[in-house]
């Protein structure tokens, strides 16, 4: 018996885990048998129309109608309507996969979290990039101790979609459905990554900015106010000690996608970006200058899933290796991260981020 | 009635031709529906298990028993085994798309070509490095003259399998069943570039060369003649004036698949790199510098198809772009390039390499 | 009469501002003639040897001897000798160079600003990497309105030579002698480009941190504390409303003398990078990539000076700029920029940053 | 006594060579004395100002008058005149260094090699590459056998000077006076450097080419012919079975100064560009990708002589470095190279190169 999907959700990120759905059987044959069972909307036709182009076998306009029929649960709509479908399914025992950040704001996250605790049943919040090939192979050089003591950690998320002052509002802008703008959109990513790679996150220090505070609305008719950040920084201290720093814009002219993650340990150092996701910049112990690898061999991560080395992969993958490490632990009742806890772990750093920005001053996570 | 497809080849090839077909619903939704209905090996066992993995719905040992069958004919086997498996089917009047280069020597390139020009049907060169979004934009930059005239192309493809002399015997070290090395594997795919980017080459010198004789076959039993180059060379006048030189290699240590494009033109240039196939730079007339752009725009080849902006694709997507201008032009009877006169074209300047090489003098492709 | 420079330090800034001297005549011929008078210091040995070296006519091994005789005086001392012997200078109205930052705490350095103020003859806070032509080239970009209104401003400047905790004791690393460590030697550099290139900042959050407590002294026979930081980082508003990011660190594994800028703006963005320092990334308004320019033009600032396009200049360089324009403006007696407010300006920047490290709190730079 | 130096030549490797003179003392202090003694030209009134500049004690209008007098002649002019003084300096057992290439021709230069064998003095081919402390870096891990057995060389030099069909006619562009075009003025260095870092080469094809075949005079009033090549190609074995392919262009437009290096042996490979001149790039054995080396380290090729780790050079300091070693050597009666011997054997591929491209057949340099 496949596990039935049901997915709320149908835009872009409806179609990013659609077609990893879609492509397990070719490439991860020991995935569980999935069927892409029912897809959830509001707009009957889009939803239609999205459904027979993504494979699935049925709609449905009411997520309560339908999630306690499946067999998972992915819960890919606005931040605001995380909270409360991702709780109906884990209250009927479903394993969900929530999109990132989990919630709209702590509060909803912490319920969330205490659901999926209650459970019993795996979660994830789909932080898609700890399933870059070349990210997985830094975990391992961290754990294996190949750049020592961590010390530094950079990261940021370069994006330039709101540069224009007259690029329209959408609900991202909105703080009552998104919680917050690029520090919950792009942020999350970075601090995910972060507590991935170097730890816990014990005191920092925020600043949020908005450069533009009202927009036009898409039909151009009427303005509309934009209540979240267009770019955040932060500055914080790990609980084993290290630095780290965090920004993320979508006012950085001429970037796209550019997520960049940089570590300096004791022994050695390594960078990483995700427009150019397929390489892994390493400085080992003993080695002159940062090697440029390429993260496609046959034993890298998932590397003998795909294509001979020096093939490379395309952004896409990353959900194809989240749904199959999730599905397969859904299928043997395993333990998987990043669950919901990860994402609550996130929230809160970006709640305080944004307590230290109103309050202009440094915050304590760890009391 | 969707179209079947008749595939020999289940190996890498197979793999990337049977995902491209099974991603083209939810990607290229006006592309014509296609059935993956018969896949073509002769060792039952593993052609059996690559059907089911790769969604074939039969299997057949002998391509004469359905090439006249089936609507499309993908010819994936080794070089040797182009010609007769394709002339059948053109004969039958089916359209064939046949990997490169288009045969292990120009005579039965020829054949081929004449077949497919009494056929009447599409034909395809699997050369699949023209449907790269950065090729194609960098095509259209030539067409619109963004470059001026065209005064150096200059291409090389590096790898390194074979640089360890240990490294096993395989069919495409024996000139029977490959053709040649380096120079057809690699080569042909830089010169195919050449011709749809700068054009027809006029006359050539070309050097070839082996740095090991024999190597251990694969269960290390015994050594077999190595009688292929491993690497080669070659400078070339294009019937246009430009000047290109071109070099492959397996021994080039550290570089995987490394595919590098450059063009200078009297107004600007342009520099490609396939393991950074997202990115072309670009100088263009009035800049200072070569601008390095992700061809990833909504209005890029290809760009609306996928995904936002930034988010990169893979190699694995050349092929589906492949497939879905092969295949549409099959489905509505349209022209198709690179065809197998393209391959023919190729391939006369494959054997005028080695000619050259063979004689040390210069060879005029134009007489 | 050449201009008699009187120089105390003869290590590393006395050979960089030595061999600016000695360079001037070859390449800027306009400049003022000058005469390497007297190089002042303590070990008579030591100095000896260099001033033999250095090309100076005569030494004194203390400055009260020669201050006052001198055309012009070169502080390169270490930070706590900066401001006694620079304010007698300047009492005597001797033009006075001091290297950066411009003292060990902002009450030295505002009694400095005061003495140069009421001195009417130029001063010079060397910092030198204005005085990089892809520096000066992105000013000019800036001013001429080609980045639009500035939005982001982010500056890193990366060492390592203190990541191995054996590595000695020196000057460098006591609060007393040189007033703070990363952030006053490395981030004092990049605040100065940040005023130079976006303007003042109103207000920021600071970060200092110490890996290493205490190191072996230079002979290795005891250890001694460190009481300065190893690496800060800070984050601020602009006046002008833009947000800047700002980080170094001597724990960098892998990074020598990495001193990076980047800038975006509504129009277009811009990054340096200080170990390629021949070359300026820019995005202009309508590209659509970061074009990667070789500041080496005939038309470039200083490019005339010096040799044809694409021959190089190092990092020495700077100071044979920076020495030409502010002997000139001696000569002249012009106007010099950076001088010893901006200086000041810098230095309480630096001293906010500590203030805000200790009281975990936001500090305003205005008020 | 300090060496004194006739140097034939003011213009732009005049001015390299003096600046490199007059920074010996202060950073090669155990280099011997030199006298900037004698400048040499034709134009009376630009080489007396020359002179003031560039630092000589005194002029001269015919080197005949100054050649026997010096203790070091430098022979700095056009390429047709270096056969003539250079001999006679040598049979006056003058030590002479000569701008590269050697000759106009490979006549001219067989005899000055005879005249600089038969003079025992040492002699100078001023191929100042080799002197980029990165090449000499490479040199010694090719040497230590780090890149294993040397399987490819690729070489290319690419500038834009000449893309505009009105850049002016100069004596580079004339046959009589230059030799050749890119070839000796680009491609001479390309082969001093494969000579020097893989060895000598067995037989090669070439191609020359010509985009523009007349320009403007510089006044603009009248055009003249154009008689060398403004690009070229070639394909070379080395002697110990290495292939090469080299290339050189005055119409690469978006290239300044942009010599390229790259080698791949069994072992490991490198890359050097001359615009990034401190870095180089090795893929070392077990090393996964290229390490990106800062070659400015304590112990690098004259890292110890200049500035801290990180701290770049230049272009013009190779010269530094190039005047150091062959100054010493004629002071100490030491051997140096790259010397005439070695500037004849580069000649001699040049010319090579020519007969090949001419004849349209491979040339055999070791009958």
């Amino acid at each position: 018996m496949p596990l039935a999907v049901g997915m709320l959700g149908y835009r872009f990120m409806g179609r990013a885990h659609a077609n990893a759905l879609a492509r397990l059987p070719m490439f991860f044959p020991d995935a569980p048998a999935v069927e892409r069972d029912v897809l959830i909307g509001r707009d009957e036709q889009a939803l239609a129309g999205a459904a027979d182009q993504l494979g699935f076998a049925r709609t449905a306009t009411d997520w309560r109608d339908v999630v306690e029929e499946v067999d998972v649960f992915y819960n890919l709509g606005p931040n605001h309507l995380h909270a409360e479908p991702s709780i109906a399914a884990l209250e009927a025992g479903v394993p969900v996969l929530c999109e990132k950040p989990l919630a709209a704001d702590d509060e909803a996250a912490a319920r969330m979290a205490d659901a999926a605790a209650a459970a019993d049943v795996p979660t994830a919040t789909a932080f898609n990039y700890r399933f870059v090939p070349a990210i997985q192979y830094a975990r391992e050089l961290i754990e294996a101790g190949e750049l020592g003591e961590i010390h530094h950690f950079r990261g940021r998320y370069l994006q330039d979609w709101l540069v224009d002052p007259e690029a329209p509002w959408s609900w991202r802008l909105d703080a009552d459905l998104a919680g917050s703008g690029a520090l919950g959109d792009l942020g999350a990513h970075t601090i995910d990554l972060a507590r991935y790679l170097v730890g816990d996150i014990a005191e920092l220090s925020g600043h949020l900015h908005r450069f533009v505070d009202e927009r036009p609305t898409p039909d151009g008719d009427e303005t509309r106010e934009v209540t979240v950040d267009d770019a955040y920084s932060a500055q914080a201290t790990f609980a084993n000690g290290a630095m780290g720093t965090f920004e993320a814009s979508r006012f950085a002219t001429g970037h796209k996608n550019d997520h960049t993650i940089e570590i300096h340990g004791s022994k050695g150092s390594l960078r990483f970006g995700l427009e150019r996701l397929n390489e892994l910049e390493v400085k080992f112990e003993g080695d002159r200058g940062y090697q440029t690898i390429l993260v496609t061999d046959e034993d890298d991560p998932y590397g003998g899933r795909w294509w001979p080395p020096g093939h490379v992969l395309g952004w896409e993958h990353t959900f194809v290796h989240e749904n199959y490490e999730f599905l397969s632990a859904v299928a043997e009742g395993d333990e998987y991260e990043p669950n919901f806890q990860d994402g609550l772990a996130v929230q809160r750093i970006l709640a305080a981020i944004e307590e230290s920005d109103e309050q202009g001053q440094r915050v304590d996570l760890e009391s």
